[in-house]
């Protein structure tokens, strides 16, 4: 068994326990609730503007003295691209008709990386510890980051990328296996098959790098802490179980999904053009979870968004983005510091 | 962690270590150096005529008296579908042009499924383990082998496959996670989406069935057994890991690809008609590692036997199956018998 004191000292926290940010599903009240609980709280940024960001921030402040995380997306926003988006439309064009929806209706979305306002917010609010997704954003906005005093952490999903991470000087580097639900942190290979378990992932990333490792993927219970730890973790990163508290900002019909027994998880570009596990819904099954019609990361969401927001209407799931890890059956419903506690082998 | 002296008990070995059958790379040296060491050693059929397999059981039994495992395959032989395999064929005459071989040269190849001649070996040679892959053959097989007094395992890749083996009496379950390397044990469902990482899927069938559990898959050294322990397995069987010991009986460039430091691995039907986790090679580059075109299982392997041959003839492994799990490069080359403490802790 590793000792986690090296990363507990360098984040600042009691327990080895880093609530993964879950954009759409985090609330400030889940970030406080586990900050104060003595794991670390994640506040994920990428559906706010710079203002909510500051919003929730004074939220979270005003919640928690202790260290907290605020995570960032470092990925580009792609070029307009018509024909494709019109293909995308195209294909999703029965069901509009089918929700009675018009197929022509103006669209937008997005989800924004970091940049100079986020690094100016950071600047301000100066959270214990920032992470990234999708790689770093560029070095001069790392740099703003890092003379702030935040410790910076990023997933890898191959060994390659740890290593691309611990040169760029990252404090600690997430080992995000196949397992894990939501968004995939890769980003030097598109290549899904080059993605690991987590139980192969971990113990290569720790034998590459020399910072200290976080494991991520299919961790759901304390059993898979101690497994992590026995694989050369220094720390686990749980999201899907966090679902299941009360402090989780989700649509009913997506806690429905993830109490029932016998549904299975995918990986999917179709909710946002990135690969990114959830759930299997009708979406997914009807056109595969991957497709080569779904436009490029993030603007595929834009023309799934009214039918999601119609079928949700109707309690169904069916266009809804269900993000969650292979193991989300483990997670029982109880309080997010419960859930840290437990997590952590201290309740 | 969890005890598994209930296991020890029930297989009648001293060391949690089960080391996977792999037809074509376990030679009857590796089953008894394993076997002598105080794990379980496990002799795969698929490749053996009932002679050759009594032959290597004489062999086994002259080697060691410690407790022993016999694999056999329980999948049914498909019926002769000769559209496909021409389709296969052609699809793979470029290669045959470039290699200047015969194209339509006669081939054959299969697996040998467990049958009422394997059933005799089972009751004249008494193993006192034996496991099946893809299942469980028909009841009445089954029955044969239990009244010899030995006990049963097999693979289950869901939880709803351990759930199966367990209504059918099986002794113990092998969780087998997508990490590993070879064969899928998959039976009760071809979609690969529906296949799950180790770390998820250990303590999900811990959970479903009463009988002991088994992990496999990503388990190359100590830290992934004490993983497995503590996700709830009461063994670990370990494959991978053993084709780098003396005691594997592997070409030179199947040896040199467990070696190199960047090679990936995928799932691939290309080489037996069904999934299996191996190195990436050319043929599995080049015709994408899943493929309509390739025939049901074993058939498919036929045709691809006259390329493999020429390719290692010549050094090249562009056409052999690398089987290999996620975590290969964790493997280290040692003895069979070292390994197998190694796994254990007790070296």
């Amino acid at each position: 068994m590793v000792s986690s004191h090296r990363l507990l000292d360098l984040l600042g926290v009691e327990l080895p326990i880093i609530q993964a940010p879950m954009a759409g599903a985090t609330s400030p009240q889940m970030v406080i609730a586990v900050s104060n609980a003595g794991g670390l709280g994640s506040l994920p940024s990428s559906l706010y503007s710079e203002a909510e960001l500051r919003a929730a921030l004074d939220t979270v402040r005003a919640g928690t003295s202790r260290p907290i995380n605020v995570n960032f997306l470092s990925h580009e926003t792609p070029p307009e691209d018509a024909a494709r988006q019109a293909a995308w439309r195209q294909a999703l064009a029965p069901y509009y008709a089918e929700a009675g929806l018009d197929p022509d209706q103006p669209i937008a979305a997005g989800r924004a990386p970091f940049d100079e306002a986020f690094a100016g917010v950071v600047e301000d609010y100066r959270p214990e510890v920032v992470s990234f997704h999708f790689g770093l954003p560029a070095p001069a906005l790392v740099e703003r980051v890092k003379r702030t005093g935040a410790k910076v952490l990023s997933s890898a999903t191959t060994v390659a990328e740890a290593r691309w991470l611990e040169a760029r000087g990252v404090d600690a580097v997430i080992a995000m296996g196949l397992d894990a639900g939501g968004h995939r942190g890769n980003f030097l290979t598109d290549d899904l098959s080059a993605q690991v378990g987590t139980f192969s992932l971990v113990p290569r990333i720790v034998d590459a790098v020399s910072v200290p490792v976080i494991a991520a993927g299919g961790i759901a219970d304390r059993r898979g802490v101690e497994a992590a730890f026995a694989l050369g973790a220094q720390a686990a990163q749980v999201g899907t179980a966090y679902l299941r508290t009360p402090e989780a900002d989700i649509s009913a019909v997506y806690r429905q999904a993830l109490a029932s027994a016998e549904e299975a998880t995918a990986v999917t570009n179709l909710f946002t053009g990135r690969p990114a596990r959830g759930i299997v819904n009708r979406l997914m099954a009807e056109l595969g979870p991957l497709s080569d019609l779904a436009p490029a990361y993030p603007t595929a969401g834009a023309a799934v968004a009214p039918l999601r927001k119609a079928a949700e209407a109707a309690g169904r799931g069916d266009f809804s983005p269900l993000w969650a890890g292979q193991a989300f059956r483990l997670a029982q419903p109880m309080s997010a510091a419960e859930l840290t506690r437990r997590l952590a082998g201290v309740d």
